[in-house]
Formats: C-alpha cells, sequence, structure tokens
C-alpha cells in the first residue's frame, strides 16, 4: 500500500511537471509574442522610431529603478487632496447656508429658531439614514477598524466602495450641519478605502499592484495621507499611522506615508491657492507667534498644567462617551423603541444641541453662531482678551465679536463654553453617522489655553 | 534502556522541585523580612509615622501604575542634555581661542598661519590617539553599528563607559577643531552607551531594571534622545529612532522616544537660557520666514530644484567619501607608512584642510574664518544678499562681512565654498576620530538655497 502511493505520486509528479513543462513553453512562446512590437521598433523606419526606443527604455529603467509604487502613492495622494478639498468646500458652502438663512430672518425671531434648528436636523437625518441603508459600516470614525485590519483581520465591506460612498456623503452632510463633529478618523478610514479601491482598479493593469499583501501595507501610507490631506499635516499624518500600527511598524511603510502624505498635503493646499481661498501655501490653522520671544519661561509651568489637566478632561470625555453609550444600551425600552425609529435619536440629539446654541438664546453665552473652524481659529487669536484681569478694556474685532457678550465677562463665557461643549461633543460622538471626535476635543482643549487665560499668566499681565 | 532513562528524568524532576521548594521557602522567608520595616510603620510611635505610610503607599501606586520607566527616561534625558551642553560649552571655548589667538597675532601674518593651523591639528591629532588608546570603538559615528546592534547583534565594547569616555572626549576635541566634522552620529552612540551603562547602574536597585531585553529596546529610546538633546529636535529624533530600526519599529518605544526626546530637548534648551546664551527657549538654528507669506508658490519649483540638486550631491558626497578610504587602503605603501604611524593620517589631513581655509590665504574666498555654526547662521539669513543679480548693492553688517570680498562676488564665494567644502568634508570624515557627516552636508546642502542665491527666483527680485 505504502509502496504502491510512492509510485502513484511519482507518476503524478511526472505528469505535473510534464505539464508545467508544456505551459512555461507556451509562456515563453508568448512572451517574445507580446514584446516583439517594441523590441522591433528599432527596426521600423519612421522619424518618432528612435524617441519612441528611447522613451520605451526610459520607462523600462525608471520602473526597474523606482519601483510601481510612487505611481500609486502619488495617484492615492492626489485623489485624497482632491476629496478632501472638494468636501471642506461643500462642507463650508452648507454652513454658509445656515448662517445665510439665520442672518436673512432676523426680522422673526420664532423663524430665525426654526431655522437655526431644522436644517442641521434634516442634514444629521439624512446623513444617518443615507448611511444606515447604503453602508452600515461607515458609521463612527473607523479608527478601530483600520487598526483591526492592519493587524491583518479582514473586515467584510469595510473597504469597499459602496463604504467608501456612504462614508464621503454621509460625512459631507453631518460636518455640514455644523454639529461638534470631527473630520479626521472618518479621513483615514475614507484614505484606506481608497487605497484599497485604488489597488483594485490599478490591479487591472497587473504587475506588482497584484500582490495582495502589498495591498494590506499600503494601508499604513494610507493612514498617513487620511490624516496628512485632513490638516495638511504631513508629519503628524506618518506620527499617526506608526500610532494606529499595534505593535510592530514596518520601517518600509515610512518612506511610502511620507511620500503620499506630503504630496497630498501639498495639492490639498495648492488646491486653496487656486481657489483663491489663500495667497500662499501656510499651514491650515496658523499661530502667530512673536518669531524672536516666542514664549517665556514663566510660562511653561501654567502650560504644564494645561497639558495635564487637559489629559484628564479627556479621560473624561472617552468616560462620558461610553457611559453615554451604555446608558442609551441599557435602557430596554428606550433602546427597543430607537431600534424601530432608527433616524429619532440623531434628530433629537441635533435638536437639543442646535437649540442650546441658538444664538440670541442660551447660544449667547457660549459663542453659538462661531462654527467650528471660526471657533478655532478666534481661538488662536494671539492677542490677551483681557488687560489687567479686567475683560472690559479690549476690543474684540470683527469674527471675535462673537465671545463677547454685553452683561457677562468673557471668562464666564468661555467656562460656560467648555463645560456645554464637553457633554455635547461626547454627546455628538453617539449619533450613528460617520464622524470623528478629534476636531470636537482640539476645540475644547484649547479654549483653556486661548487668549483669554493668558491673562492669568504672570507675565502677560 | 528508555524506560529507565524515563525513571531516571523522574526521579531528576522530583529532586529538582524538592531543591525549588525549598529555594522558594527561603525566598519567602526572606521577603517578608525585608518588607517588615514598612509594614510595620503603621504601628509605629511618633509624628511622622503617618506621612511616611501615605509616601510608601503612593510610591507603591505610582510604581505599579505608571511603571518604572520613566524614571530611566528622565535620567536618561537629564544627562544627556547635561553633556550635550558642556560639549558646546567647550567645543565653543575652544573655537573661541582659536579666534582669539588669530586675532590677537594680527601684526605677523606667518605667526597667525602657525596658530592658525597648528591648534587644529594638536587637537585631531589628541582625538585621534586618545580615541586609538582608550577604545578604537569610538571611532567613527557609530550609527552603522547602533542599527546592527538594534537589530539585536551583541558588539563586544560598543556600550561600555570606556567607549563612551572615549568618544565624548574625542569628539570635543575633533569639534573644537573647526574641522567640518558633525556632531549628530555620535551623539546617537553616546545616547546609546548612557543609556546601556544608565541601565547598568540601576539595575543594582533590581525591579524592572534586570530585564535584559527591556534594555536593549531602551536604545531606541536613547536614539531619539541623541538627536533630541543634539539639535533640541525631539520629534526629529524621534523619527531618526524610526530610521535607525532596520526593519519592524517597536510602537510600545514609540512613547518612550518621545518622552525622552522631548524632555532632553527642553533641559538642554533650559540650560542655554540658564547660561544667558538664550533670552527664551527657542530654535536652535532659526528660520526667519515672514508669518503671514512665508514663501511665494512660484519658489517651489526652484526648492524642488534643490532638492533633487542636493539629493545627487549627497550620493555623490557618499561616493567621493568611500573612493577616498578605498585609495587609501589599496595604496599599499602608504596604507602600510599610516598604519606605523596612525596619527600621521589625522595631522596631514587637518594641516591641508586648515592650510586651505587660512583667512588671509584662501580662506578669504569661502568664508574661512566662520565656524560652521556662524555659517550655518549666516545661511539661514532670510535677507537676499544680491539686489537685481547684483551683489555689490548690498549691505554686509556684522557676521555677515565674511562673506564679502573686495574684489570678488557673494556668488563666486558661494560656489567655491560649497566646491572646497564638499571634498573636504568628505576628506574630513574618514579621519578616524568620533565625527558624524550630518552636520557638514547640511551646512553644504543649505549653501546653494541660501539668501545669495535665492536672489536668482523671480519672485525676489
Amino acid at each position: 500500500m505504502y509502496g504502491r502511493y510512492t509510485q502513484d505520486l511519482g507518476a503524478f509528479a511526472k505528469d505535473e511537471a510534464a505539464r508545467l513543462r508544456l505551459q512555461q513553453g507556451h509562456g515563453e512562446g508568448d512572451a517574445p509574442r507580446l514584446r516583439r512590437p517594441s523590441e522591433l521598433l528599432e527596426y521600423t523606419q519612421g522619424r518618432c522610431a528612435p524617441c519612441r526606443v528611447c522613451a520605451l527604455q526610459c520607462q523600462r529603467f525608471f520602473i526597474s529603478k523606482v519601483g510601481e509604487d510612487w505611481v500609486f502613492l502619488i495617484l492615492l495622494g492626489l485623489v485624497m487632496a482632491l476629496v478632501s478639498w472638494a468636501m471642506d468646500f461643500a462642507i463650508a458652502t452648507c454652513l454658509q447656508a445656515q448662517k445665510w438663512m439665520y442672518g436673512g430672518l432676523d426680522t422673526n425671531v420664532l423663524l430665525q429658531y426654526l431655522a437655526w434648528v431644522t436644517y442641521p436636523t434634516v442634514l444629521i437625518t439624512f446623513s444617518a439614514g443615507f448611511t444606515q441603508i447604503l453602508a452600515p459600516q461607515a458609521v463612527g470614525s473607523g479608527i478601530p477598524e483600520m487598526k483591526t485590519i492592519l493587524r491583518g483581520v479582514v473586515l467584510k465591506e469595510y473597504l469597499t466602495l459602496k463604504t467608501f460612498v456612504a462614508k464621503v456623503i454621509g460625512l459631507t452632510c453631518a460636518l455640514g450641519s455644523g454639529m461638534p463633529l470631527g473630520k479626521e478618523g472618518p479621513f483615514v478610514h475614507i484614505a484606506s478605502m481608497c487605497a484599497a479601491l485604488l489597488s483594485r482598479f490599478l490591479s487591472l493593469f497587473g504587475g506588482i499592484y497584484e500582490n495582495e499583501s502589498r495591498n494590506i501595507e499600503m494601508l499604513a501610507a494610507a493612514c498617513a495621507v487620511g490624516v496628512g490631506c485632513c490638516f495638511a499635516a504631513p508629519i503628524g499624518g506618518v506620527l499617526f499611522s506608526i500610532e494606529v500600527t499595534s505593535t510592530f511598524f514596518a520601517v518600509r511603510n515610512y518612506w511610502r506615508g511620507f511620500f503620499a502624505a506630503t504630496f497630498s498635503a501639498f495639492i490639498f493646499r495648492v488646491l486653496a491657492v487656486w481657489n483663491k481661498d489663500e495667497e500662499t501655501i501656510t499651514a491650515l490653522f496658523k499661530t502667530r507667534f512673536r518669531l524672536d520671544f516666542p514664549f517665556d519661561l514663566q510660562e511653561l509651568p501654567a502650560f504644564a498644567v494645561i497639558g495635564i489637566a487637559s489629559g484628564f478632561g479627556g479621560a473624561l470625555f472617552v468616560y462620558l462617551n461610553r457611559k453615554i453609550v451604555q446608558f442609551m444600551r441599557r435602557q430596554k425600552t428606550i433602546n427597543r423603541f430607537l431600534m424601530k425609529k432608527r433616524l429619532l435619536f440623531p434628530a433629537l440629539v441635533t435638536l437639543l444641541i442646535s437649540t442650546l446654541t441658538f444664538p440670541p438664546g442660551f447660544g449667547q453665552f457660549m459663542a453659538g453662531q462661531l462654527t467650528q473652524k471660526d471657533t478655532l481659529v478666534t481661538l488662536f487669536d494671539n492677542q490677551t482678551w483681557a488687560k489687567q484681569g479686567l475683560s472690559d478694556e479690549f476690543e474684540y474685532l470683527g469674527i471675535l465679536e462673537a465671545w463677547r457678550h454685553p452683561r457677562s465677562n468673557v471668562f464666564v463665557t468661555l467656562v460656560v463654553f467648555i463645560l456645554m461643549k464637553f457633554w455635547m461633543s461626547a454627546l455628538a460622538t453617539t449619533i450613528p453617522v460617520p464622524c470623528g471626535a478629534f476636531m470636537p476635543v482640539f476645540v475644547i482643549g484649547e479654549s483653556p489655553a486661548s487668549g483669554g487665560w493668558w491673562a492669568w499668566c504672570p507675565s502677560r499681565r
């Protein structure tokens, strides 16, 4: 029995080898036939022949030396920069429309309130419904899923075109509503989906792009691109892509991330210049420290205290967010009701938050009329908002006007802003739409460090 | 036979287990005796007893929650910042002494030349001799060796106190001579040695520090510290520590590198403020771009061209360096002669380079009197050194005076500077002293991008 099996195996191996040799022969027969046109080009007549030969040789040289990764990374960076810019443009338009509606109805407060509240509710409800129907995988930031995928686990439907469309449109609507939601987390997911789709598209051309394990590696570069084109911060993107990797970062992905993220951030900022939003390429959110004396040594302990406090605040934020989710899940009656009417919860939360930020109402105590980006820009303002500890003497110009209240102090406004934004952001990130939490957390973390509070530092008084 | 062996093994296992149990019993007997003082503290009388109990509990809580890595990283950062600062101080003193000697002898050019040439020759010869005698492993930058060690290979004598002393003193003398040598490479090695020594020292206290595999991990953080306290660039340090790792970067070392490098860079800059060199904490080499309009989009192609050219220049530099080394090794007669008189080669090279940079001689065409740091500062100068393409109209103030030549153009000076520095740096890095090549390469790479050459960009004319 044993011997016979060995004989069988030997015969099978011989057959297999013969078959393979035959196939190889065919392959060799095919290859020259395919290659012939370019190789025979040298002997063809015509003016352009030498040029074409030279071009082909150059192409071969580049592909052999430089590799085909560059093509992929450049395409990825370009596509993501375009997506990011287009999305920013759509979001800005949405936010402007809300402002315009709110400004136009200033004759009647009730109409103003209705406009202020209805607009985000409709957008968030649409976003939640659209995502739910098209691809429920697009809900949330997608960073935990990316971490899982990068570890090698295959998650179904997380890197498909459907999810891509759902995420892009859902995120645009969610951010266009003006809720305290972030863009970075989902953008990492979008960039990864873009990379996966791009690899699948390029694999039609064969070559290196057919290698599947390489495609997973490219996702690390995609994470860097996601951050890079979201905040125009390529180094931050690369650092993020390292952090996302759970245990061991493959150093061969390092240059990929750097190259793609830098290219993407560059194109993203060039688009802003091209659209005449900016005069030249600069940082997205600029600080304006003095060049020769950026900060005093005496201020550093204050910075350290803010840092430590923000650390605890961040932990509290995560805790609060989890408690809200757990509460919603435990209350079985609420849960069953909301499961039936899936769009009710997003609508209710949006209604609550937008009611509280209504500028003529409670919003006047927390700069409610400012969008998230405007808030960030005003908080980056490098002026002391109070002189001698008194806030009255300072002149609020332009956009800063929102922080002033005629019968209240700027410090009160800032404290109310932090407290309200804190739980509102924690609540808003539980809405089942594509959204992140980085940006609102930045805004909250930044407000204690902003101009107003610097007045407390000894050296700025 | 088989059975007997099993029986033997069983008996052996029983014996071994009994022995271990006995040992463990002894261990348990020992531990409470050791622990007793702190545990019985609660029952001791006295005013400070509750405080001491509380402090002990706090200590235990911190060590269990925060871990003991922090202590190590803070110590490493502190020590390296002190070493870096002390070394910079010593180097600056050495360079000033040369300047003072050269300035004091301005009555006689021959004496001036002798002073200018002898001083670096003596220093480099001493450095080479000292390193050779104490620890030949300290020669060179040490980065390739660190890469090897981080891969897990044990290199003998590369992380010892002897090498540490040889590297620190050798590097100080080498850089104090004013030769075109760098500090970064050796500093990575010094930081790693410091980490290794520190782990060995702390392992006397037992606990986590006795873990050997942890000590190798700490070397990655040490690489980050080396760069961080050399250039006051913590993020650059972390990125460098990732690049140094050959294939897979352990993400658990990421926060270590960040924390230690930031702390080290902070202390390094605070020391500069404390020594009244700086008014406040700022970057080591500052650029002075305008805040609102840092650069024009039209300049970017010029930057790209400089980048590409510098890339090829860097490759050429490495090629030239290797060719010099290979030439020296192949010429058997030269090689045999130099092997006998080991200090002759460093002395000859230093003599050649310092003769060429002698300011009243050829040095006047290449800003020879500037030290490496001064050169870098003047090249970072954010002014256009020529107006309308003509260099005569510009006023050279203070330290910039060195770039001007009465009968020559600033562009000629820059071209001569680049060409001369190029081969001089490539030659200088072959001297067997502890030295790196980053800094001279920075200087060379920066000069085409410097003020003078910007005049060629269309928008700055």
